[in-house]
C-alpha cells in the first residue's frame, strides 16, 4: 500500500498524477491520496475579501492563521473544490475514488491550537481564536473499510477536535499520519520541486537520499514549507512506514518516477 | 430508518435540525441526511464574478444553468462548506456524522443532461455544456456500509455520470432516490415553508394530507421549487417509501414536529 501526498502549490500536473495513481491502481496496489490546497485558497479567500494571513510560530514554522471565516473558506475550497475535483479526475481514469476530511467519521482527530505564540515584526504575540489542529490520531479501521470495498479514499486536510470542531491541518503531517497509520510500504510527496535541495532553489543541490540520521540537520537548511515535509518524514519513519519520498509532481508519470527512486528518498 | 432532507433556502433552523437528528439517533433510529445549497451557491457565485443563471425547462421546471464554472463553484459550497458544516454541527451534538456526494464511490449515477431545452423570453433554446444530471442509480449497499459502521451520512447533491463526470442534480430528488434505493418508512422534506399550500404563499391554505392520487394535480398548483419536491415524493413513493413529509425547517424540533405529522403528509 502506498500513500500519495499530491501538494496544493500551483505547478503540479494533476492529470498525470492521477491518471499515475488508476496505473497503481490496475495493478492492484492499494492507493491513499492525500492533498492540500494552500494555493487556491489564498487565490479564493483573497476574491472573496478575506485574504489570508501567514504566521510565523516561535519555533520558526510558517502557518496559516485560521479564524472562522478562514477555516469556513478553507473547507470549501479543500473539500469542496479540490477533493471533488480530484476524485472525478480519478473516476474518469477508471478508479472508484472517494474523497473525505479528517472530519467525516472522525477519521482524523487533533487537538486544536486556541491559543498560538507567533512571531511578527520581531515581536512574540498570542493570538486566540485559531482552528488550526495538530493531528493525534487516525483511523485506520475507517480507511481500511473504504480500501476493503474497493475504494481509493481521497482525503483533505481537515481533523476534527474531541469537542466536535472542524480544523484545519498541515497536509503533509496528515500524509504522515495516515502513512503511519496504515502502516505502509511507502509515502510519496509530490511538490513543484525535484525534491529536498541543500540549497534551495538551486536544483543541482538535490539531496538524492537522506538517512534517518540526517533528518535532524535537514530541517536547519529547509526552506519554507519544506520544514513541515520534513518533520512529516520524521514522524512518518518514527510511526513505522518505510520510506519517504520527496519527489516531483509537475511532470510525467510523477507517481511511477518517484517509485523508481528519483527525488528525495528518506529511509 | 428515515431519509431528512434539509434545505438549502434561507430560514431552516440548521443547529435545531441537527440536534433534532442528534435525539433521533441516540434512540437507536438510522437517519440519512441530504442538503441543498442553492441559496449559498448563489450567493458565493456572485461574489465571484460568476452570477448564477436560471432556466426553465419546456415543461416548466426551474434549474441552474450549470457551466463547467459554475460546477466547481457549487461542488465547492454545496460538498465543502455546507456538507462540512453540517457534518462538523452534528459531530458537535455527538452525532458520528459522515460527509460524502454521490461522486464519492459512485454513490449516485447519473445521466447528463448535456442539451437541455429552455425557455427564455418566449423562445425555445437549446442549451449545451450544462453539467446537470437526472439521477437513475443510488448505491444502497455503500449508505449501508457507512450505516453499519454507526456513521449517519450527509449526502451533498453531486452525482457522477457513467463517464466520470461530477454532475449538479437537484436535491430534492436526490432525497427521494436515496430513500427510494433504502427503502425507508418515512422521507422528511424540511423547508421555510409549512408544508404545500393550495394557494402559495398563503399559510392558511397548507395541505394537511395529501394522498397518492392527489399528486398530479399538487404539479399545477405547487409553485418554483416546490413543483420538484411533489416530483420527488412522487417517485419515492414509487420506489416503496412509506411516506413523505413537507415540513417546516425553520421551528425548534423541526424533525420531532415532522415525524409528529405537522406539515403535509403525502402517502
Amino acid at each position: 500500500m502506498i500513500v500519495v501526498k499530491i501538494g496544493g502549490a500551483q505547478g503540479v500536473n494533476l492529470d498525470a498524477v492521477c491518471q499515475d495513481i488508476a496505473g497503481c491502481v490496475k495493478q492492484g496496489r492499494q492507493v491513499v491520496v492525500v492533498h492540500g490546497g494552500s494555493a487556491e485558497t489564498n487565490e479564493i479567500s483573497t476574491q472573496l475579501g478575506h485574504p489570508p494571513r501567514f504566521v510565523t510560530s516561535t519555533s520558526g514554522f510558517t502557518s496559516r492563521y485560521t479564524d472562522r471565516t478562514t477555516l469556513e473558506i478553507f473547507a470549501m475550497v479543500t473539500n469542496g473544490k479540490i477533493n471533488t475535483l480530484v476524485v472525478e479526475r480519478l473516476q474518469k481514469f477508471g478508479v472508484n475514488a472517494f474523497g473525505l476530511s479528517g472530519v467525516d467519521g472522525r477519521m482524523m482527530l487533533a487537538q486544536r491550537k486556541d491559543a498560538i505564540r507567533v512571531v511578527e515584526n520581531g515581536r512574540v504575540m498570542m493570538l486566540r481564536d485559531d482552528f488550526t489542529g495538530k493531528i493525534e490520531s487516525v483511523s485506520a479501521a475507517l480507511l481500511q473499510m473504504l480500501l476493503q470495498a474497493g475504494l481509493t479514499p481521497v482525503v483533505s486536510p481537515l481533523a476534527v477536535s474531541p469537542a466536535g470542531e472542524a480544523l484545519n491541518v498541515d497536509a503533509d503531517r496528515a500524509a504522515a499520519m495516515v502513512a503511519g497509520a496504515l502502516k505502509v510500504d511507502e509515502l510519496i510527496i509530490l511538490t513543484n520541486v525535484p525534491g529536498l535541495m541543500r540549497q534551495f532553489p538551486d536544483e543541482s543541490t538535490l539531496i538524492p537520499h537522506l538517512p534517518k540520521a540526517g533528518l535532524e540537520q535537514a530541517l536547519s537548511f529547509a526552506e519554507g514549507r519544506m520544514k513541515k515535509k520534513v518533520l512529516g518524514a520524521s514522524e512518518a519513519l518514527a510511526f513505522g512506514v518505510g520510506k519517504i519520498i520527496f519527489a516531483d509532481g509537475r511532470v510525467e508519470q510523477p507517481l511511477s518516477n518517484a517509485l523508481a527512486g528519483h527525488g528525495t528518498v528518506i529511509s
